[in-house]
């Protein structure tokens, strides 16, 4: 998974090459006989129909859930502790789960990342990176005790002022960017809302 | 799919009650075997997990991308065609898909519901509906010309100045919502983002 191009801010309508991989489905999930993959009548798109119960399984992108937690001139910074990206720093963030809101999953993500009680603030990125179809969602949060601790999947959460950020030691480009945004921002006393793509480190 | 409920607009973390349903799966997509829902190791909620293969298979709430579409005083809507509200107005939207990104995905579903061309403006509302596993994401767009007719989905597609929209025929609370915003904003000339969370209709 590499996410390593640069997000590019942008309000507007951009091509980006469209890559329509998903999960290789083999089976219906309904009933167990093997699926094929076809454009289905009225459709544009291949989807992996089952000929026996005509299900057709959709598959769409998923949200990654995240914040960046803010405690007097530091953020909170989490590192990893599992694939992609072992042993690198991140904000907590991850996949949201069904029945939860966007602010609820980057609260919960907080406390499993770095057991870190917050107050969610205002929304302030969102990136595409539709070559693995995924959408991020980032908040500003404010941290509301220094009574956290790395949780499973961390090795070590600890707060950062600018000058000590590891910027080579951030385990995602969008992560960096955003990070280097919110600095820029904050000297100016004036946060905005980002939005951009990332796209495939060009090899 | 009832979404009746009024949308609070909210940059802060706010408690709905958690709803957990997702699509229910009977066997693997890998390798077929009957699935059973369990809490697998190290993970705190209940996943369809396959005892022959081992994998676990999550699930994960949608987006639903749009765009309020603008021509003069004007604002494109779309009979709907098709379950649920058929024949109720909406704005144009639908299911984000694998490979494109949020603004892609608006203008995609402008050119299958209304084959309207737009050009993409700024983010304009975020909605989460948890009880559904969906997160709705709203841009403004710019309508290019007037050649635009119906799509397979949709009955009718027209452009309505504020006086002329259908209030009482809106598909779903959230685009009402989102209309009645846009209209007051745009008697003030400052638009700005909105983000909430719709709860179902109270019984």
């Amino acid at each position: 998974m590499h996410l390593a191009a640069d997000a590019t801010d942008c309000g507007f309508y951009r091509i980006v090459k469209p890559y329509k991989s998903g999960f290789l489905m083999k089976f219906c999930s309904q009933c167990g006989t093997r699926v094929e993959l076809r454009i289905p009548e009225g459709d544009s798109l291949p989807r992996f129909v089952c000929g026996a119960c005509h299900t057709i399984h959709y598959q769409n992108p998923r949200m990654v859930v995240g914040c960046i937690v803010e405690w007097e001139d530091k953020v909170l910074l989490c590192r990893r502790a599992i694939e992609p990206r072992y042993g690198l720093w991140t904000v907590p963030a991850g996949f949201m789960e069904n029945g939860e809101t966007t602010y609820q999953g980057a609260a919960r993500e907080t406390l499993e990342e770095a057991n870190a009680r917050i107050e969610m603030g205002p929304l302030y990125a969102l990136y595409n990176i539709p070559h693995i179809n995924q959408v991020y969602i980032l908040f500003r949060a404010r941290l509301l005790d220094l009574d956290f601790k790395a949780g499973a999947e961390t090795l070590e959460a600890r707060l950062f002022s600018e000058n000590e950020i590891p910027w080579d030691q951030i385990a995602f480009a969008t992560v960096r960017n955003t990070l280097t945004h919110y600095y820029g921002e904050r000297r100016k006393g004036e946060f905005k809302f980002h939005m951009g793509t990332i796209e495939p480190l060009k090899k």
